[in-house]
């Protein structure tokens, strides 16, 4: 039996949490005057009196919150954020109708940064700090689901490479992993906040470096200006971002051991290294390319590379110059970028790269079982033994991504888009990044689509953003059937 | 140590029987006058001169080919063979460029039937049946390949499930397999010649029935038209060759049980089921889109759907029409059947069904496995269990497959093709197929690529073709530092 009333009052709680979380933009619509205030203090108080009604109903009832309503709880509230998330665009009327406003708000929630509006310099200032603050939300659910609920729910198969996150002992929230988790949202906070007097320092308003550390930090990508950073034309503003997204695509354990000096224990990470090593790779040889192509300065293109990389790579999407323009093998290796994804246990969405480690690990492998057919040879990572059950769970979930990538293409190209462009939508949705290929280019938006198309788009953002098993286990009869 | 005397020995023999099987195309020559009867008749004798040499130095060595000289010779093999099976063509003339010739007959002996010839009909006769030869001889190859060879190379992980061929209990060959070998040749040679009497009495003249059978049988879709088996403009020899093609994709060993009456044994093949149902499942939903897209006839509309599916399907490539007009939506999901193929243990390339089947069952065995994370949930197919060894290979195969893909795209975009021909080029080279989409679509042919991108897709020709790790595995060091 499913606990439906103890769902209802996880999510009531956290429809609490999101009124709570408008105020920061209330806030800023007072001291700019934007003419938002009214809207943001309406849907703030609608999600607190709904949100209160529920959680308040429901308050009593501690009934055990298991596997599978671990799985509803997950679904549900990307989605309950989402609904009530868009209530600042719809009532304000700056996003007029519900297909734009759902896109745009699961693009938020998601952290992917896709967006429908072709002037974003219009939106008051309330509106837009709370188009940043969705993203800033999305990442915080990430790392409460990677570290707390993915290890629980035994989703995707990477739980066990985020660092000091043990296996469950229990059905129940180990209370290490609480600590764990208080460490990380410690960690993101305060990244959070560096990065603002960063920005600030470094030229921005202050409004601007608040929603640009917000979707940074949270490899959103959501910028405040049409031309996305390459607004901020200063080389200082655009390597910080580089910086901080590069930190933010790396798991945040890892930046704990930082922070404590043990520099070892990254470099130990077989995934940071794939990581970091990879990301160099592309930079180098992308840059060898677009500085043979083009006419700018060394400096210039060097800066333009590593920056699109990294913002492609960490899933943020941020864009400061457009990547289509420089031949169509260099458009294929970024559109290839957008399958990557960073480190399992940061806000960076996509595969990541522990699942595409273990395949390129054990493709080596294979070969040397086909030479040696009679010897057991084990696949490691960070030292120890990965189990065949977790490799076939990996390499299952790398296709059916794919699988998944190929049939949403198809839909969308019946739905009447041209090839290049349903293969950059599909997979700068799924990969949560936000830039793609063809028509939703880095210099395009996503305006054009049919509202079927936006609300496919926000489906595939989802399945993408919850590891793809959370929201599919929904559709088996499995998940139904179980006691 | 590698025993290269016994690796030549081979070789030597292979010569000589290409040698040999260049005579009907000198007969055929002989008969129609057509002008290149010294030409064939030079290559064969080169073949068998140079190849009875090899063969009779080394005819003493008894060295035991054991793994190691089997991947070799494997290799070698289909790369000697397009070597000297391009003689021909360059002796007369008809293809004088050696990157023109090579695809041509790695097109031929990979079965995959794409050509650089822009007007085939101008080729004398002697010459076209050459061509449609190699693909016969390269169906021949592929029967002893999956029987006789990767059971014992433990290529693929697909021999499993070829009916009746048991593992092997030695390093060398069993001899029940050499039986299973000749009764499929038996198959093979019977359907051929079966085919060539059915196309002769439905109307094609004596030449065209020849080289359509030996091209229909191995799956290879080479036609003497330049318009392909739409030339042949009727319903009876269309839907003849719909039959034997989907046959030609069908395991031979369940043709075998069909022929002794024991369909229940076909039925029971969970790949033969899965063939069966995802073509007719493809048929009905693309007929009912074209049909309400174009103005044809029912039967017309449906007589094209099924040809081309059943075509690309099996890796054939022979053309009845454009499918490329209908919409963008259709295009991509033709797309998408370059990556099938039929079945195991018949001539047909590709991915195959088992594979295709491994994963579907897996994935639906994964959401289990999450909702009943204790329970043991094996993978069956044909009610035996597979084993996790065998499913993380065919996982692993899939991986690969895609990877190589991807990277043989990011090559031909770099070498200056648009990302749809480059998509499409390199699919249906590495699937064996032969048209493609883009530049390269059904009514196209591959003469305008560069030298290189001919000689590159030549190259997956032979990876796809020899199930990629028979190639890849010669490119590691196990291979070179085992003993």
């Amino acid at each position: 039996m499913i606990h439906y009333k103890a769902i209802l009052k996880v999510m009531g709680g956290l429809m609490m949490l999101l009124g709570v979380l408008m105020f920061p933009s209330v806030a800023f619509a007072y001291y700019y005057h934007s003419g938002d205030q009214i809207t943001l203090i309406a849907s703030a108080l609608i999600c607190l009196t709904i949100g209160g009604t529920f959680f308040f109903s429901f308050a009593n009832q501690d009934q055990n919150i298991r596997k599978r309503e671990g799985y509803m709880i997950v679904a549900l509230s990307w989605i309950i954020m989402s609904v009530f998330g868009m209530m600042p665009y719809l009532l304000s009327g700056t996003i007029p109708n519900y297909s734009d406003a759902i896109f745009e708000t699961v693009s938020g929630f998601t952290t992917t940064g896709a967006s429908i509006l072709t002037d974003i310099e219009r939106l008051p200032e309330g509106i837009l700090l709370w188009r940043s603050m969705t993203q800033w939300i999305g990442g915080l659910g990430i790392i409460v689901l990677t570290v707390a609920i993915f290890p629980l729910l035994g989703i995707g198969g990477i739980e066990l490479f985020v660092a000091e996150s043990p296996g469950p002992t229990s059905d129940k929230v180990h209370p290490r992993i609480r600590e764990t988790a208080k460490r990380l949202w410690l960690i993101y906070f305060g990244l959070t906040i560096l990065l603002v007097v960063i920005y600030y320092l470094e030229g921005m308003s202050f409004f601007d470096a608040m929603n640009h550390s917000l979707t940074t930090m949270s490899t959103g990508g959501f910028s405040t200006k049409n031309n996305s950073m390459a607004y901020f034309n200063s080389p200082l503003i655009q390597y910080t971002a580089v910086f901080f997204m590069f930190l933010a695509g790396t798991n945040f354990t890892l930046i704990y051991f930082a922070f404590k000096g043990h520099f070892n224990r990254v470099w130990a990470s077989d995934e940071f290294r794939a990581y970091f090593i990879s990301v160099g790779l592309l930079v180098v040889g992308i840059f060898a390319a677009v500085y043979f192509l083009m006419d700018d300065s060394f400096e210039k293109s060097f800066r333009d590379v590593l920056f699109q990389v990294v913002s492609l790579v960490t899933t943020t999407g941020y864009v400061s110059a457009d990547y289509t323009v420089y031949s169509n093998g260099l458009t294929i290796i970024f559109f290839m970028i957008l399958f990557m994804g960073a480190c399992a246990g940061s806000t960076s969405g996509g595969i990541k790269f522990i699942r595409h480690l273990t395949f390129v690990k054990n493709s080596t492998l294979e070969f040397k079982r086909i030479v040696h057919p009679r010897a057991v040879i084990p696949l490691k990572i960070n030292g120890e033994r990965v189990t065949g059950k977790v490799i076939t769970h990996i390499m299952n979930f790398l296709l059916l991504y794919l699988m998944i990538f190929v049939l949403g293409s198809i839909v969308m190209s019946i739905a009447g888009y041209d090839l290049i462009t349903s293969f950059g939508a599909v997979a700068t949705s799924m990969g949560n990044v936000g830039p793609g290929i063809g028509r939703v280019g880095p210099v395009d938006n996503f305006a054009f689509f049919s509202p079927f198309a936006k609300l496919f788009l926000s489906f595939l953002m989802l399945l993408g953003r919850l590891e793809l098993f959370t929201i599919l286990v929904l559709f088996t009869p499995y998940f139904w059937r179980a006691n």
